[in-house]
């Protein structure tokens, strides 16, 4: 599976035709949907706590490399957009009744950081694409739930967000590749992508958008 | 000196009418401003780290306490502003030729959090209060900005914030009083505030908003 960051961003002057890279070694299987579809309500909430997760990552970003002009620029427009949609859900969880609360997170993200060195600049690298693999996890699986919802207006929805959502691994990519070489960029995403299958796969399968 | 929250936001249909708070124990000394003046690169600079981290602090709010609806809906609208906030200083910073870089931050927060109680509902109550009196004193500062900088674009840039940032120290007192009797958010609001201007007459003068 194939997912090429769709870059239209004229700001990254450099970057207006990016390669295909393959993010994901594994695409999402069909039990996956299926679960999802059964169990809409945890998704729909799950879905709610991955946005308020991207923008506070996205924050924890910015706070980390305070010096770095460009990832400021791009992960603030990246949190105002990941809280938008937060928001968005958070009304389709009100007009469906179903209540906010806390849900225990699958191991998947907690596992993922695991991956990541120590030292910089490597920590950098792979805080950027630890976070384009989740971005491009979400991505995949919302796109699935737009593609399969039996109800035409939440499938609408989440077809609203596919541009912003692919839009947000591109821009990790491309923030790694301002620092560091293109090859060393796309053989430590390719180690990390396959790490993220397999963490996917080990998991015990639950409605959630990354389990 | 007294702040009272202004608060115009009808979705709070219980609190169109606030009583008059006393946010800060002690208004700011003349020396702050002539410091801030003398160093308005520096201030500047602070500014945004002050605006990205306060943006941080509400998706840690968020993310602490994910099923408290009121505290999502007005913490995310507070995180998109500072969020916007964040990018007009940054395009200041950049007009002025002024580095983004990495600026110790004196050791006003940090003091403030160690009045944090450990245990939950008082945290909670704590966090809100802690969180409203940093926004009263940025709210307080930055207007003395907006009043005293002779250059007048950026004195009615600062202007400018005054609203917003008035309305942020409101809210988490008044997220607070969702859950706490009045009294008690008011008598713990004093000793933490007293506990704040004690901090600030203890720190070493820095060209800071929050020294």
């Amino acid at each position: 599976m194939i997912f090429a960051p769709q870059q239209s961003d004229t700001r990254f002057a450099d970057t207006t035709r990016l390669p295909s890279i393959k993010f994901l070694e594994e695409p999402t299987s069909d039990t996956w949907i299926e679960q999802a579809i059964a169990h809409l309500d945890t998704i729909l909430l799950d879905h709610s706590h991955c946005e308020r997760k991207a923008a506070a990552n996205a924050l924890n970003l910015m706070c980390r490399y305070p010096s770095d002009g460009p990832l400021l620029r791009e992960l603030t427009r990246l949190a105002e957009e990941e809280l938008e949609h937060f928001r968005q859900v958070n009304e389709i969880l009100e007009e469906r009744g179903i209540p906010l609360a806390p849900l225990n997170a699958p191991p998947y993200a907690s596992q993922l950081k695991r991956q990541l060195r120590h030292n910089e600049p490597e920590r950098k690298l792979d805080l950027l694409l630890v976070s384009g693999l989740i971005e491009a996890r979400s991505h995949e699986r919302l796109g699935l739930l737009a593609t399969h919802l039996p109800e035409p207006d939440l499938a609408e929805f989440y077809r609203s967000l596919m541009a912003s959502e692919a839009r947000h691994y591109g821009i990790f990519w491309i923030l790694a590749t301002h620092e560091f070489p293109r090859d060393v960029v796309n053989r430590r995403l390719r180690e990390l992508a396959q790490v993220e299958s397999e963490i996917l796969a080990s998991l015990h399968p639950e409605p959630r958008i990354h389990s």
